[in-house]
């Protein structure tokens, strides 16, 4: 089973920004835990991150082919990418939907998700935990 | 480590109501399987369930004696309820937002979360297993 | 032919609250004519009136056993009980929606319906006369 | 007891367009129904169909003089139409808004409705059935 | 000098719809009096009522050629009507548009006007001697 | 003259949760110091309180008989109600709407008052001495 | 007969600023010609101007004794002041609003009024000749 | 194949109203040469224009009987018409909705369009050229 | 300890205006019983009123010194004032808003508060004796 | 004469995403049908796609310098991007916006368009016909 | 040279007013800082405060004789000001707007801006340096 | 003091695109002269021109290392762009964001900023000579 985690902007400074909302684990951490999470589970998971919005939807591409499910945390782009819903939406695999915080308990711009209509699933607000929870998910959509 | 799970509306009918949107477990099956894994993690879950947004209100408040964390899947009452919402507000412990489908997936009506800005974690789309997820979620947010 | 006719909040006060707008015939006279129309037309009516949304989500889902068809007027809950909207749903018979009033001639609030989406068909503004003409209209819609 | 029943625009399809929607019924069939009922009940009932605005606006006019109860199915109308609003508004007898499906189930546009705040009475959703139970509420309206 | 009094749907009915809005004197009337104003101004007055949008659309269409004003009560299609919009666009000479009361205290769908950016003048809540006012001003508007 | 003090979701915690917001006094500290200022002025106050929206609605409707003025802090209900709206309107005697707390200085979805447009009077914002100052108003408003 | 026209902010510079909106006549001439009209009517005309909206409330609660129709430009006060409208209310004779263009043709918040509820009657679009035309209506207004 | 050409409210002024706009070729002109264009593609076609919604709708429904395409260009009823929206819908073959200019770069209101979700295709921008590119677009559609 | 009362535009017509809403005793009449008031509990309340914004401004700032707490009916500035939100936030002490009648049973207009956000507690329906029950919480606030 | 084709994000994948929206034939087909159809015409046409956004600025940017007119398919980027709008607004030449689909019968945020006001002529609906079409336009365009 | 500083409401309390936000340099700093810049450029500044929006209207029409720029803090009034909007308008030299703090950072009502559309530049968010800033600026824009 | 000046898409059309708005002095031209402005106040400032987001995002991610202040004018991302917006949110050093023009001058579109709240100060409206200035208040917020 092959696994594909991408992070979408300013995630690469995880454990750097704003620690009191994302706290201090970084995003190599993050992945490293993952992976391993995910090898625990008999599965495969690579990791990407890019702050270009055309970046991830080549990747998501790239996914239609050998990638079983994926795990975006889209960043930003949740608010704003129509695009990456459109690459989303030809994806066939399931789809985990990934917030390290709650948006809802942030600015109002970051409620509207364009994300979610393409997910089947979403995970927000365990921190960093919540990248462990989305492999066993994705896991268990894949079964 | 006590854990509650309170279901809301309608929530009851699980496993009977619109299968092809929520499945065909029943709300027993749910609470037996996430008891089961509570008890796994070492914890113990209590489960309720009500039709009434009153109740739900007394039940959290009652949790604030002896509960360490609330599972919540409100149903309807997720998108007009602020007095759950103020009772989730008075109660200390971690609390997480549960939903069968993805309610971004379904109605206007159901876009507007009044538990997302009292719930620390939001957990959504993943079915029936989404309440395992909960449990296991909980337990995390209680160490 | 089973029917169940739900009066909702403050119904309970038909013929004594507002008779400019509900005129003054009470509940039990309502409900008397409404069981009298129901045997002329073969049908047995059984009444329920509750001021609590819970109560009356509870016998919308009682009502999946052995009831043909709902008449429903759910007062004020019309315009806020996501609940009972879900409670229909998850029924399968028929449902006759009613208002002894036109809600759109009075306040803006009591525009939005959540039980017209979950209803077949609509009766509204014929007074307590509605009541009768609902009556006919499940018994047609049952055959 | 003399009824107007008017149908506003693409009525006339009726029983042709749409049948998933509006039933097979023709308008013939429905006209030839609802006098039929009107007779039953001792009163007389004039059918009239047009896709126009201003001869709808025409025809309220006209009923001002002989015209006991209009019954009315503006169609399309129905979301646009100040003008028949207000020849509603300079009719004093009865007023019943009749519509074959349930607007509210539709698209947003038709949820909308200048009829509504000045028609006594609604009765929507009951197919071609609701027809019968128009004249009927009319005639009891007259009463 | 030829001006143009177009009265728009119901007006008709002047004097006899809802007097206590529109006062008790009839279309005739006032046509007369504003004939006779006109009169008295060196102009000739045409006056023309339609409840059809469309007729109304035509007559504007035809005040192209030999018209030099116009003068329009559009009634309720001031609040719907592109149409009359673009034909009053297409017409070179000066339009006042005009109403027997204010719509601003009328039913807020009163408050939008498509002739309003299509008119160069506006008078209203002067009962029926706005028409009167409305010739002076068109033929001061011609000069 | 015999008062009702009505308080609705969440004030049993008063002087518990969010003291920050609410202040330290407890709910029976508040009701005995109300019951004092009442009984000072000549007056008999009966104090109740609910998390239930329908139970709210039984006591505003007992009310009617016996009950000379209703002094109501809805809470949460407050801003999704229109059953307890309802239920007042049918109320004859004078209503004094009652926050601790100044709700238009808090989150949005407590700027909107369903008691508002039925209340006589407000007060707001002065903690829980409001409680003492609603009792005097009552009783003047009484008067 | 005593009139008041009063011009509020900005429209002392009437002929000075952007001509190509208001045309080149001074406030000075306008006024002269809006007495000239008064007097050839037998009225006497006051004209007043300020750019405070507190002078113009002033000056409006003075017109309550012995001033039998008051005519308004309030300029912008138009689209911002409830305090303008709130005097407008308190007086009892009538109120003719006057714009020298059509606010409807420019920026869209100019398109709400404060004044047109509280007016009896509105002239508008007409240049400075709108207020000859207004001194007329005052007058009719109060015979 | 036979195709029908439709030309509402105002479009009888082509080359007459607005040349900047519209261009300064006429209806007589366009239609003639869309004929053409049509009799090169071994299709005929036949051309109408209406400023009345009602005669609109009246040709769409005829139009079931032996019409292969409708290619239309509903002007100012483009943004209010949903009995020509409810007419589209009853039509089996395509449609193509046709603008001279884009709707887009003009006023606020010409944004909505009711035509759009009734049409198949859409052809908007290029001056009277578009109606040669309808008619080739029309015939691909039917093929 | 020195409470300042300030009253906005057009309440000096208190008594005078719309009785029917504000009651018939005057201004005058209002600030003698509430400086009477005032006395009785050891305090000294200033009275001041003006019809504008910039002097309401200019008091607020000068009871920067001296004043212990401001109670303020700010009339139709309660809805459209910045500025005087402004000042209130530079006052130190407890500001008491204030109104005769229940704003939100009024006009929509007056349903938004800029005073609100920026007063400690409010008191609306009270009729003029909201005056006495103003001066008193205010009196405690300083307690 | 030099055409530029511009396919934006996930168009890479036509005849492969959705067919059921965009039907089956791929980019590739659909690009060289484009050269053809201009080379009978008499032109070149050059063919790019990008899934980024700032690709598609750079490219209609080069665009400015020997390249006649653009056609461009801005996929979801029409709906979000503000930069290709003003990249657009720096072309001379004609613009022609393309869809495949006809984004008014899909999801209300495809609706909104930012390439529209910034481009000359609008294709859409006629699948991947309606390339050859946009092609043949853009020459007459250029013409 | 001759520029014109404006201050408007609650400006005359910088650095008294909350300090955390506007800094604590008061007006007479500010004021006398922005002369010596200007001189240092060889022009001359006025400065003038007021709390009075028709004081401002008036010093912004006098304005139009001898000064040569404006510089306007317009504080509260930038909300809600059509009249100064207006007078600047009529006023002919550039008009640099300036806001001590980042209005975008603050309150949504102080989003809103009736100066921007009125004024050449803006200059925010850089404390009480902003005035030398502007003072700089606007002799530029003078040159 | 080390200085980064990032301009946005189609910034480096500058002098070029729209002269009328933008004035037509070059990007290059533009960062000579704030290159020198820097010197000459003792700081180095390195000048970068990007049409992709996610290249801005990075670049605002490496000057967390060694750069003092950011000058962003992010052209059309300002208004869509949420990515930079939290990139700025994790840089601590202040940041200037720029306009050539004023946004609030032109389409409704360009009001919104998502700059704005991430941003210490604004500079707009001073044509090309905003970049000297913005130089110079960046030096004045790093001291």
């Amino acid at each position: 089973m092959n696994l594909l985690l991408l992070n979408g902007p300013n995630l690469n400074l995880l454990g750097v920004r704003e620690p009191e909302v994302y706290g201090s684990t970084t995003l190599a951490d993050v992945e490293e835990m993952a992976v391993a999470e995910a090898q625990l589970l008999g599965a495969t998971l690579t990791c990407r991150q890019s702050n270009h919005e055309g970046v991830l939807v080549d990747w998501i591409q790239e996914a239609r082919q050998g990638t079983d499910a994926i795990i975006l945390n889209a960043g930003a782009y949740t608010h704003t990418s129509v695009a990456i819903h459109d690459a989303l939406k030809a994806y066939d695999g399931p789809v985990v939907e990934l917030h390290v915080s709650n948006p809802h308990r942030r600015e109002t711009f970051r409620h509207r998700s364009f994300i979610a209509p393409a997910a089947d699933a979403l995970i927000a607000g365990f921190g960093v935990a919540g990248y462990k929870a989305a492999v066993r998910a994705a896991v268990e959509l894949c079964q």
